[in-house]
């Protein structure tokens, strides 16, 4: 297998179609494991540096995908809170950060999904994520035409060069109330990709979102949506189907969810008044 | 919302289509968080019981999807190392296991990406394979006809009760050389499918499998290669896209992969001479 660039590697394969069998050249989308390592500073045992992740990932945009997973697992708050990020070995993201910082790493172990009342279930994972500190989003004003919204997937699927390439990644892109697709990120992982666009973000600044949406080209899992509702996103767009919990993080936070979006119509599962 | 069964959920929606906006009842995939609990005895430190993976899956089939994750994990070898299972409590199995039993859980955290001599990179993940005692399938001999094989995905297609009522979740199947789909597996996660279906095989003590193969309805990453390697599956057919790391493991360990597979064709990656 050649790497033909980092996030796109080429191979030869068979093809079965009517017209035939042959061996041709093909691009798959890589998939590499990426290793974040922290270096913090603990008030008993002073500066620890320590593995807290590896992730499969599509390799290209590392750093935002670093810096967004630290922020969508509550590690930093604020892009300041970073000193030094060195991506200089292959596949792994050395990140510093300030002193006298608090956060819990043993989040990462549980996943949020846990309280101490009653143990776990969906309600106790929702539950988590406001004892993190996170709020309904109450001034969400966010609105977009029905018109533009139909619009919205293929105006993300000419910006998704990997996938025009492979057939087989992700995306997740931001969107204004015209229907512009801002920022796109790709990934093998849609975990990934909503990292990268988040920590793409949280790089440049513009976090919480403003009147913008989040566009996927996959489903929407409490996963997404909690990352999502991290970056103060008013409103998720998915091609594919929303999950009960993905639905219920919605109408609890407050996020607009739209699901099964096509240029012919969508499901609406919470707010469907921002559809004007 | 209302559970109308433990993996469907109903949901009042505002549905926007060619025929105009109107609200009506929707089914969704449930996604709830499952806690699986280890009980195993340390060397050192006795008898010990610990949460060792909290999962967001869909409810249904919870016992096969905890012993196929101990099993891909390499926790367990045999469903015989399992001396109790208890899946009374929501959300949360126990699992007992027998004395002077060897596994290393810190694999969990590491997710078996690296080993000592090289760091982070995908051959890493793949001699840690190696490593781990899983060999390649010298003997591969599972073959099947094309005009089989390209009928798969409207067999599976037929056997997806969940997709069929939600539109929002992953399958996963074993198939036989005739296109007979064997056993479904449905989550809203696609490791999750796989795990139950290889817990369903361990549970039946029908593992490593024999003239069967398996069949996903997303795509082939490195992680689902991995869990059908461990359970010594001969052929992987994926509706979607391999990425490049599934390609290397498949080449590596001599599964057979399919991708793309449609009524039309398919694209083989590995070992072409097994589709007839």
């Amino acid at each position: 297998m050649k790497e033909t660039d980092k996030s796109v590697a080429g191979t030869s394969i068979v093809r079965i179609s009517s017209s035939g069998t042959e061996e041709v050249d093909d691009s798959i989308a890589v998939e590499e494991p990426l290793e974040i390592r922290l270096g913090y500073t603990d008030a008993h045992k002073g500066r620890i540096h320590k593995s807290i992740s590896i992730t499969m990932r599509t390799p290209g945009d590392d750093i935002s995908l670093a810096c967004g997973f630290l922020f969508s697992e509550s590690i930093i708050r604020s892009i300041d809170e970073i000193t030094s990020i060195d991506d200089s070995a292959d596949n792994v993201i050395r990140i510093e950060l300030k002193e006298n910082l608090q956060f819990d790493l043993t989040r990462l172990d549980r996943h949020f999904y846990t309280t101490s009342s009653c143990g776990v279930c969906g309600k106790a994972s929702l539950e988590a994520l406001s004892t993190s500190g996170y709020d309904a989003l109450r001034d969400n004003n966010f609105t977009i035409s029905r018109k533009i919204l139909t619009k919205l997937g293929s105006n993300l699927r000419e910006k998704q060069p990997l996938f025009s390439q492979t057939g087989g990644c992700h995306a997740t892109a931001t969107f204004n109330a015209n229907g512009n697709i801002v920022s796109v990120t790709e990934d093998v992982g849609r975990h990934n990709a909503m990292d990268k666009l988040i920590g793409g973000m949280l790089r440049a600044k513009i976090l919480p979102m403003q009147d913008m949406g989040i566009i996927v080209s996959g489903r929407a899992s409490f996963e997404l949506m909690q990352k999502a509702l991290v970056a103060g996103c008013p409103m998720l767009a998915a091609v594919g189907a929303p999950s009960s919990l993905a639905v219920e993080l919605a109408q609890e936070f407050n996020i607009t969810l739209v699901g099964f979006l096509s240029s012919t119509g969508c499901n609406i599962y919470h707010n469907s008044e921002a559809i004007l």
